[in-house]
Protein backbone atom coordinates (compact mmCIF):
# COMPACT_ATOMS: atom_id res chain seq x y z
CA UNK A 1 0.00 0.00 0.00
CA UNK A 2 1.61 3.33 -1.02
CA UNK A 3 0.50 7.04 -0.42
CA UNK A 4 -2.65 8.54 -0.14
CA UNK A 5 -3.81 8.91 -3.79
CA UNK A 6 -6.89 11.07 -2.50
CA UNK A 7 -9.57 11.67 -0.38
CA UNK A 8 -13.71 11.70 -1.33
CA UNK A 9 -15.55 14.14 0.39
CA UNK A 10 -19.42 14.09 0.04
CA UNK A 11 -21.32 17.34 -0.43
CA UNK A 12 -24.41 18.95 -1.63
CA UNK A 13 -23.02 20.40 -4.72
CA UNK A 14 -19.60 20.26 -6.25
CA UNK A 15 -20.16 23.85 -7.56
CA UNK A 16 -20.22 25.12 -3.52
CA UNK A 17 -17.48 22.96 -2.56
CA UNK A 18 -15.39 23.48 -4.95
CA UNK A 19 -14.85 27.23 -4.70
CA UNK A 20 -14.75 26.80 -0.72
CA UNK A 21 -11.83 23.93 -1.29
CA UNK A 22 -10.07 25.89 -3.79
CA UNK A 23 -9.66 28.70 -0.98
CA UNK A 24 -8.71 26.48 1.35
CA UNK A 25 -5.83 24.88 -0.49
CA UNK A 26 -5.04 27.73 -2.49
CA UNK A 27 -5.58 25.93 -5.96
CA UNK A 28 -8.13 25.39 -8.38
CA UNK A 29 -9.60 22.31 -9.64
CA UNK A 30 -8.06 20.11 -12.28
CA UNK A 31 -10.86 18.33 -13.58
CA UNK A 32 -14.41 17.20 -12.99
CA UNK A 33 -15.50 13.93 -14.32
CA UNK A 34 -19.40 12.10 -13.89
CA UNK A 35 -19.01 8.40 -12.15
CA UNK A 36 -22.33 7.03 -14.00
CA UNK A 37 -21.66 3.68 -12.29
CA UNK A 38 -21.15 5.39 -9.20
CA UNK A 39 -23.78 7.48 -9.44
CA UNK A 40 -21.52 10.97 -8.80
CA UNK A 41 -20.33 14.14 -9.95
CA UNK A 42 -16.78 14.67 -9.08
CA UNK A 43 -14.00 17.21 -9.22
CA UNK A 44 -10.67 16.85 -8.09
CA UNK A 45 -7.85 19.47 -6.69
CA UNK A 46 -4.26 18.25 -6.22
CA UNK A 47 -2.51 19.18 -2.77
CA UNK A 48 1.21 18.20 -2.92
CA UNK A 49 1.29 14.85 -4.26
CA UNK A 50 -2.24 13.77 -2.62
CA UNK A 51 -5.77 14.56 -4.19
CA UNK A 52 -9.12 15.75 -2.74
CA UNK A 53 -11.97 14.56 -4.81
CA UNK A 54 -15.00 16.55 -3.91
CA UNK A 55 -18.68 13.67 -4.33
CA UNK A 56 -22.10 15.02 -5.58
CA UNK A 57 -24.83 12.39 -5.86
CA UNK A 58 -26.18 12.57 -9.58
CA UNK A 59 -29.32 10.74 -8.33
CA UNK A 60 -31.26 9.87 -5.24
CA UNK A 61 -30.30 5.98 -5.18
CA UNK A 62 -26.30 6.84 -5.39
CA UNK A 63 -24.30 5.73 -2.32
CA UNK A 64 -22.79 9.23 -2.03
CA UNK A 65 -26.63 10.46 -1.34
CA UNK A 66 -27.26 7.99 0.87
CA UNK A 67 -23.98 8.98 3.27
CA UNK A 68 -25.29 12.71 3.29
CA UNK A 69 -28.96 11.71 4.07
CA UNK A 70 -27.47 9.49 7.11
CA UNK A 71 -24.63 11.74 8.27
CA UNK A 72 -24.22 14.93 6.61
CA UNK A 73 -21.37 16.09 4.24
CA UNK A 74 -18.36 15.13 5.73
CA UNK A 75 -15.22 12.54 4.12
CA UNK A 76 -16.99 9.34 2.42
CA UNK A 77 -13.52 7.39 1.80
CA UNK A 78 -9.23 7.42 1.63
CA UNK A 79 -8.64 6.08 -1.53
CA UNK A 80 -4.61 4.34 -1.08
CA UNK A 81 -2.28 3.67 -4.07
CA UNK A 82 -1.36 0.27 -5.23
CA UNK A 83 0.85 -1.32 -7.35
CA UNK A 84 -1.01 -4.09 -8.26
CA UNK A 85 -4.98 -4.19 -7.16
CA UNK A 86 -5.57 -8.13 -7.84
CA UNK A 87 -2.41 -8.66 -5.60
CA UNK A 88 -3.58 -6.58 -2.56
CA UNK A 89 -7.63 -7.80 -3.09
CA UNK A 90 -6.05 -11.07 -2.70
CA UNK A 91 -3.96 -10.54 0.13
CA UNK A 92 -6.51 -8.60 2.43
CA UNK A 93 -9.06 -10.98 1.72
CA UNK A 94 -6.55 -13.44 3.24
CA UNK A 95 -6.27 -11.11 5.78
CA UNK A 96 -10.24 -11.05 7.16
CA UNK A 97 -10.98 -7.68 5.52
CA UNK A 98 -14.56 -7.57 3.47
CA UNK A 99 -13.90 -6.73 -0.23
CA UNK A 100 -17.04 -4.88 -1.63
CA UNK A 101 -16.64 -6.11 -5.05
CA UNK A 102 -14.62 -9.51 -6.05
CA UNK A 103 -13.25 -7.68 -9.03
CA UNK A 104 -11.88 -4.43 -9.79
CA UNK A 105 -14.26 -1.73 -11.58
CA UNK A 106 -13.22 1.56 -13.37
CA UNK A 107 -13.32 4.51 -11.25
CA UNK A 108 -13.11 8.14 -11.28
CA UNK A 109 -9.91 9.56 -12.70
CA UNK A 110 -8.41 6.52 -14.79
CA UNK A 111 -8.26 4.11 -12.12
CA UNK A 112 -9.03 0.61 -11.26
CA UNK A 113 -10.39 0.54 -7.91
CA UNK A 114 -11.89 -1.69 -5.12
CA UNK A 115 -13.33 -0.37 -1.77
CA UNK A 116 -13.06 -2.34 1.36
CA UNK A 117 -16.10 -2.41 3.93
CA UNK A 118 -16.09 0.14 6.37
CA UNK A 119 -16.62 -2.90 9.53
CA UNK A 120 -13.23 -4.16 8.59
CA UNK A 121 -11.48 -0.76 9.00
CA UNK A 122 -12.96 1.24 11.95
CA UNK A 123 -15.71 2.57 10.44
CA UNK A 124 -13.24 4.22 7.67
CA UNK A 125 -14.50 3.02 3.91
CA UNK A 126 -11.24 2.29 2.12
CA UNK A 127 -10.74 2.51 -1.50
CA UNK A 128 -8.05 0.67 -3.37
CA UNK A 129 -6.88 2.49 -6.65
CA UNK A 130 -4.08 1.30 -9.63
CA UNK A 131 -3.51 3.81 -12.18
CA UNK A 132 -4.96 2.25 -15.58
CA UNK A 133 -1.96 1.64 -17.91
CA UNK B 1 -0.64 23.79 1.53
CA UNK B 2 0.99 21.32 0.86
CA UNK B 3 0.41 17.30 1.08
CA UNK B 4 -1.72 15.50 3.36
CA UNK B 5 0.44 14.96 6.32
CA UNK B 6 -2.19 12.62 8.03
CA UNK B 7 -5.50 11.83 8.42
CA UNK B 8 -6.91 11.15 11.97
CA UNK B 9 -8.97 8.47 12.78
CA UNK B 10 -11.22 8.30 15.97
CA UNK B 11 -11.02 4.16 17.16
CA UNK B 12 -12.28 2.77 20.85
CA UNK B 13 -8.93 1.30 21.23
CA UNK B 14 -5.90 2.16 19.40
CA UNK B 15 -4.31 -1.37 20.55
CA UNK B 16 -7.04 -3.06 18.79
CA UNK B 17 -7.19 -0.70 16.12
CA UNK B 18 -3.18 -0.88 14.98
CA UNK B 19 -3.29 -4.51 14.39
CA UNK B 20 -6.28 -3.84 11.78
CA UNK B 21 -4.42 -0.90 10.02
CA UNK B 22 -0.82 -2.67 10.50
CA UNK B 23 -2.80 -5.35 8.33
CA UNK B 24 -4.30 -3.42 5.97
CA UNK B 25 -1.62 -0.86 5.33
CA UNK B 26 1.04 -3.74 5.50
CA UNK B 27 3.49 -1.63 7.85
CA UNK B 28 3.62 -1.36 11.38
CA UNK B 29 3.19 1.75 14.06
CA UNK B 30 6.16 4.04 14.41
CA UNK B 31 4.91 5.95 17.44
CA UNK B 32 2.64 6.02 20.18
CA UNK B 33 2.43 9.34 21.87
CA UNK B 34 -0.14 10.82 24.38
CA UNK B 35 -1.02 14.10 24.22
CA UNK B 36 -2.21 14.99 27.35
CA UNK B 37 -3.79 18.79 25.37
CA UNK B 38 -6.16 16.97 23.20
CA UNK B 39 -7.12 13.99 25.46
CA UNK B 40 -6.32 11.36 23.11
CA UNK B 41 -3.71 8.06 22.88
CA UNK B 42 -2.56 8.41 19.11
CA UNK B 43 -0.28 5.85 17.40
CA UNK B 44 0.98 6.76 13.85
CA UNK B 45 1.18 4.38 10.85
CA UNK B 46 3.43 5.49 7.48
CA UNK B 47 2.22 4.88 4.03
CA UNK B 48 3.64 6.31 0.83
CA UNK B 49 4.11 10.15 2.21
CA UNK B 50 1.48 9.92 4.25
CA UNK B 51 0.43 9.22 7.74
CA UNK B 52 -2.59 7.74 9.32
CA UNK B 53 -3.01 8.82 13.16
CA UNK B 54 -5.25 6.68 15.32
CA UNK B 55 -7.10 8.56 17.89
CA UNK B 56 -8.32 6.73 21.40
CA UNK B 57 -9.56 9.32 24.25
CA UNK B 58 -8.05 9.42 27.15
CA UNK B 59 -11.52 10.39 28.96
CA UNK B 60 -14.94 10.99 28.32
CA UNK B 61 -14.66 15.02 27.64
CA UNK B 62 -11.95 14.46 25.01
CA UNK B 63 -13.22 15.55 21.76
CA UNK B 64 -12.48 12.11 20.35
CA UNK B 65 -14.88 10.51 22.91
CA UNK B 66 -17.88 12.94 21.69
CA UNK B 67 -16.91 12.52 18.16
CA UNK B 68 -17.43 8.63 18.69
CA UNK B 69 -20.24 8.84 20.76
CA UNK B 70 -22.28 11.49 18.06
CA UNK B 71 -21.17 9.58 14.96
CA UNK B 72 -18.93 6.16 16.00
CA UNK B 73 -15.15 5.17 15.16
CA UNK B 74 -14.36 6.72 11.76
CA UNK B 75 -12.24 9.63 9.89
CA UNK B 76 -11.99 12.44 12.76
CA UNK B 77 -9.98 15.03 10.59
CA UNK B 78 -7.55 15.79 7.56
CA UNK B 79 -4.17 17.55 8.53
CA UNK B 80 -2.69 19.32 5.63
CA UNK B 81 1.10 19.90 6.10
CA UNK B 82 2.14 23.90 5.84
CA UNK B 83 5.35 25.29 5.38
CA UNK B 84 4.39 28.53 7.92
CA UNK B 85 1.42 27.90 9.64
CA UNK B 86 0.85 31.62 10.96
CA UNK B 87 0.75 33.12 7.43
CA UNK B 88 -2.13 29.86 6.47
CA UNK B 89 -4.30 31.06 9.17
CA UNK B 90 -4.04 34.93 8.16
CA UNK B 91 -4.87 33.84 4.41
CA UNK B 92 -7.62 30.93 5.66
CA UNK B 93 -8.82 33.69 8.03
CA UNK B 94 -8.69 36.57 5.51
CA UNK B 95 -11.17 34.32 3.16
CA UNK B 96 -13.66 33.73 5.52
CA UNK B 97 -12.59 30.33 7.02
CA UNK B 98 -13.41 29.88 10.94
CA UNK B 99 -10.49 29.27 13.16
CA UNK B 100 -10.73 26.76 16.49
CA UNK B 101 -7.42 28.75 17.44
CA UNK B 102 -6.12 31.98 17.56
CA UNK B 103 -2.49 31.24 17.70
CA UNK B 104 -0.87 27.66 16.70
CA UNK B 105 -0.86 25.12 19.56
CA UNK B 106 1.48 22.06 20.21
CA UNK B 107 0.25 18.75 18.58
CA UNK B 108 1.53 15.16 18.29
CA UNK B 109 4.39 14.33 16.73
CA UNK B 110 6.05 17.15 16.89
CA UNK B 111 3.76 19.90 15.33
CA UNK B 112 2.43 23.11 15.95
CA UNK B 113 -1.41 23.10 14.62
CA UNK B 114 -4.86 24.65 14.34
CA UNK B 115 -7.84 23.87 13.65
CA UNK B 116 -10.70 24.53 10.80
CA UNK B 117 -14.29 24.44 11.87
CA UNK B 118 -15.99 21.75 9.95
CA UNK B 119 -18.72 24.40 8.64
CA UNK B 120 -16.26 25.71 6.56
CA UNK B 121 -15.09 22.95 5.21
CA UNK B 122 -18.21 21.26 4.20
CA UNK B 123 -18.56 18.84 7.31
CA UNK B 124 -14.58 18.36 7.82
CA UNK B 125 -12.12 18.95 10.44
CA UNK B 126 -9.14 20.35 8.45
CA UNK B 127 -5.97 21.01 11.01
CA UNK B 128 -3.19 22.86 9.42
CA UNK B 129 0.18 21.49 10.49
CA UNK B 130 3.72 22.47 10.27
CA UNK B 131 7.26 20.42 11.52
CA UNK B 132 8.53 22.30 14.31
CA UNK B 133 12.32 23.44 14.16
Amino acid sequence: MNRIEHIGIAVNSVKSAANIYEKLLNTTVYKTEEVGSEGVLTAFLQTGVNKIELLEATHPDSPVAKYIAQKGEGIHHIAFDVDDIIAEMARLKDDGFILLNDEPKPGADNKLVCFVHPKSANGVLIELCQERR
